[in-house]
């Protein structure tokens, strides 16, 4: 069987194993890159191997969870060497746990002789950079700070025009703070938070930099920050199923810490999205957590996916590149999920391009509204990614894609917009439904002029062949009310015309004026 | 671009284009064939050009309709020739309408010399043929009856050992019904539609086997039946996006007749799932039904999606078989899904085999459960088929690609148990959620140990290398609760008995028995 097969991708052309030895669990992801360059994770396993507990006198790895350690390595090895993925593809690292331990250099020469894997230590300053290299390529951070919270540490990254300019680490992870500043099996005090968060503050101090360069924009990396962000969004009854690009706001923190101090460690896993394995050491992250938005200013946390697996990756795979950053992270998403599917991009970038002449020239005063011509493209680029599903249904299946993608770079509110412009390029009254949670005043009516742009553009474009070059809008002369469609064309416009003909009825409800098609 | 990106297909090597022109619409649909030889829609065109209405004295086509229909074909022929499919890839025909228009003939001549279209009108004998070609490819019909009722007339095949044995045509379409039964602009009465039944069983009673070959199974084909269908699957509540292989009961047929005639006509579109231009002329089609239950003596009409345009398309198809008909329905439609989506087979076939030796010695009396063994075995091949959407959450995706498809062949019970054991693969608590609706009692049970075998099946062939040959399930000798699962392999078995010993929750909960891994 083919390599191509094997991923259940289209041409994957490299694979790469990330392997993270945390200091809970330890990780291998495969990453595939298609000869399309798109890329994706397709294989993961892991195990909870907690190396970081039951520390020795001195902080040493315990012999018994390095056995078990050493054992899942051997099992990720032969994973690696029974499914083809040379040691040369494969980056293992270990973090604070290991780093920490004054045997874990030790450790990691006993598990590289054992298995074979080329396993190195990451220093706090590379860990910090990979959660940056995530951050910058999947949200459209330029200026602001990147925060890595796990169990052990926090690190802040100052972003200034998209490059890592500061950078620091202090042992304030959800683990060390839970057990040093929050003990105790009960219900938390108000006290014991105020110590927390009074500690971490004078932390935050010695670098003045944390208290101007978040103000704008902090990003959140971390399970601590992603759980967090899965509980706040059941909270408010968001119709999200990932927590990419949400924004955890100071009142909805606010808000958890309250009650999650209220009821007993054990008793925090009833909070509806905090997970069971977290429940315990969630609350000491979470105070720390509010402490950054009260040193930075900042208006919320924009959480994402990726972290420090995706970090190594990207890095790498944008390697020639200094810093390893893409030019355009939304273009980078929304090209990523059509070559993916196979999405034919001549094809659907014609598309966009009629599409963005259309709404160049809205009939309508103050229109396109600030943002609408980007979400227009980028949903003209994938309306057809379901295909790659089934034609029946395709319009549902590509929203289906695109909810799912999470298109990084992109807020919630846009992707679901881009989401119903595909849903309803082909038919049904466009209508925000359950997003509605998600929009903003206006969003309803963006959506109409984003459908019916699409479906024109769609059926001008609907031979697959070109033949169509250009289309305006124009006010009828003479008739105040209607709308002429002008198309520049050198072929057979038979189909364009016929099928632009026929959207008339989604076009006059969108716009108010009736529209006619003619060969300029 | 190249074609493969061009359909959003893998390896698309053959494209062909169905023109119906109908009574009422006239449709396009490209279907298309990969290099694997799975087959799909890829495109449609439709237009509503109601040929058949608008009949001069003599039932011949109106010059208007026929303006029209030409200007429609014209469209459709450019859209062939542009987007690259031949003349000899293009199957036009013409039905009722045409064939039964004095100048039908002509019109077929002019729209040949306009158009270049390869035109030709089926006769009804052609028509019930191609119907026979969908029912018999699409559903797991082996002897009993096909029933195709359009707007002009019913066609009845029967079927013996999923051959065509005979085939009479009435003109008992819908249309023709409502407008000669069932008159007027109010409610309609019991009397007219008694005296419908009575006219259609009469007609019943000169085909003589009709009262016979139907009693165990009929296949219903055709706008009408998928419209009463999708309005009965209102009515229960059931959580069906698709008529698919749903059994349209005479109970539930009885009530939506009642329904339907207690409403004036341009009322019954009110009646949830009936479509607006269809509720004026369904009653007829409903009434003639409920007459082909009572003659039949069926337990209800098996619905399908597939019509005349997948019979001439499958024809064509499987033409070098005679009839043109695949060996199993259901292998096909799982072999079909899988292809279509990349699915490596080598791999999910062997999952499949170590399932099925699983499945074939479970821990419990009675069991597997009739049935069992080859829901285990479909599942087992398409469990990995959500990967073609993503990695991440595949699980739920291939849940997703197994109802949107609705395996053909399967009943919509089947089909939710099947996408359900795929959606429970890796991780989560199996549960039948809203399907229980569709469900029998005893199929919780049955969905927990079919994903339990899933996941360890999986996790045995985790490397994708089948060095797993094979396994069994025996009880633990001198331990009556135990479970050992015995290994059949000669290679590195490491990652196996590493991912098999991890799914000892869900196979004791499934089996009330721990379960220890060894190598025999």
């Amino acid at each position: 069987m083919s390599e191509h097969l094997r991923d259940g991708g289209r041409g994957v052309v490299q694979r790469t194993a990330v392997i993270d030895l945390g200091s809970n669990s330890f990780r291998l992801v495969v990453f595939s890159v298609g000869e399309s360059r798109w890329w994706k994770r397709t294989d993961e396993l892991s195990e909870m191997v907690r190396l970081g507990g039951d520390l020795g006198p001195n902080g040493e790895l315990s012999p018994q969870r390095m056995a078990h350690a050493l054992e899942t390595l051997r099992v990720f090895a032969a994973f690696c060497a029974t499914s083809g993925i040379r040691t040369d593809q494969i980056e293992a690292v270990g973090t604070s746990a290991i780093r920490d331990a004054p045997n874990g250099e030790e450790f990691v020469q006993r598990a590289r002789r054992a298995t074979g894997l080329p396993i190195r230590i990451l220093s706090q300053r590379d860990e910090a950079w990979f959660s940056y290299v995530s951050a910058v390529n999947q949200t459209s951070l330029t200026d602001g700070i990147v925060l890595d919270i796990g169990g052990g540490s926090l690190e802040l990254v100052a972003v200034e025009r998209r490059q890592a300019e500061e950078c620091v680490s202090w042992p304030l992870g959800a683990v060390r703070t839970t057990e040093r500043f929050l003990p105790g099996d009960g219900p938390t005090s108000a006290k014991q938070m105020a110590a927390l968060r009074e500690h971490a503050l004078e932390q935050f101090a010695t670098a003045p930099w944390v208290a101007t360069a978040g103000r704008d924009h902090l990003v959140g990396i971390g399970g601590a920050v992603r759980n967090l962000a899965t509980a706040a969004i059941r909270a408010a009854e968001l119709p999200l199923d990932s927590v990419q690009g949400f924004v955890l706001t100071p009142h909805a923190l606010d808000t958890l810490v309250e009650q999650l101090a209220e009821r007993a460690p054990e008793e925090r896993e009833r909070v509806p999205g905090i997970k069971r394995g977290r429940a315990e050491v969630i609350l000491g992250g979470a105070v720390v957590l509010q402490a950054v938005l009260e040193a930075t200013g900042a208006p919320g946390i924009e959480v994402i996916e990726a972290g420090l697996r995706e970090g190594i990756f990207l890095a790498n795979q944008l390697a020639p590149a200094d810093p390893p950053i893409v030019p355009d992270v939304r273009v980078a998403s929304v090209t990523n999920l059509a070559r993916q599917h196979g999405v034919d991009l001549v094809h659907a970038e014609h598309i966009a391009e009629l599409a963005d002449q259309l709404v160049a020239a809205l009939p309508g005063a103050g229109l396109p509204a600030p943002g609408e011509p980007e979400l227009v493209d980028a949903a003209a680029l994938l309306h057809d990614v379901g295909m790659a599903v089934d034609y029946d249904d395709h319009h549902k299946h590509s929203s289906y894609l695109i909810l799912g993608s999470g298109l990084p770079g992109f807020t919630p509110r846009e992707v679901a917009l881009i989401a119903l412009m595909a849903r309803y390029h082909r038919k049904g009254t466009p209508s925000l439904g359950s997003a509605a949670a998600l929009c903003e005043p206006g969003d309803d009516e963006l959506l109409l002029r984003g459908a019916a742009l699409l479906r024109i553009a769609e059926q001008l474009e609907r031979n697959r062949d070109q033949v169509v070059r250009g289309a305006r809008l124009r006010r009828a002369p003479g008739d105040d009310d209607g709308v002429v469609l002008e198309l520049d064309a050198d072929g057979d416009t038979v189909v364009a015309e016929w099928g632009a003909e026929r959207q008339g009825d989604l076009f006059a409800r969108a716009f108010g004026a009736p529209l006619t098609v003619a060969r300029s």
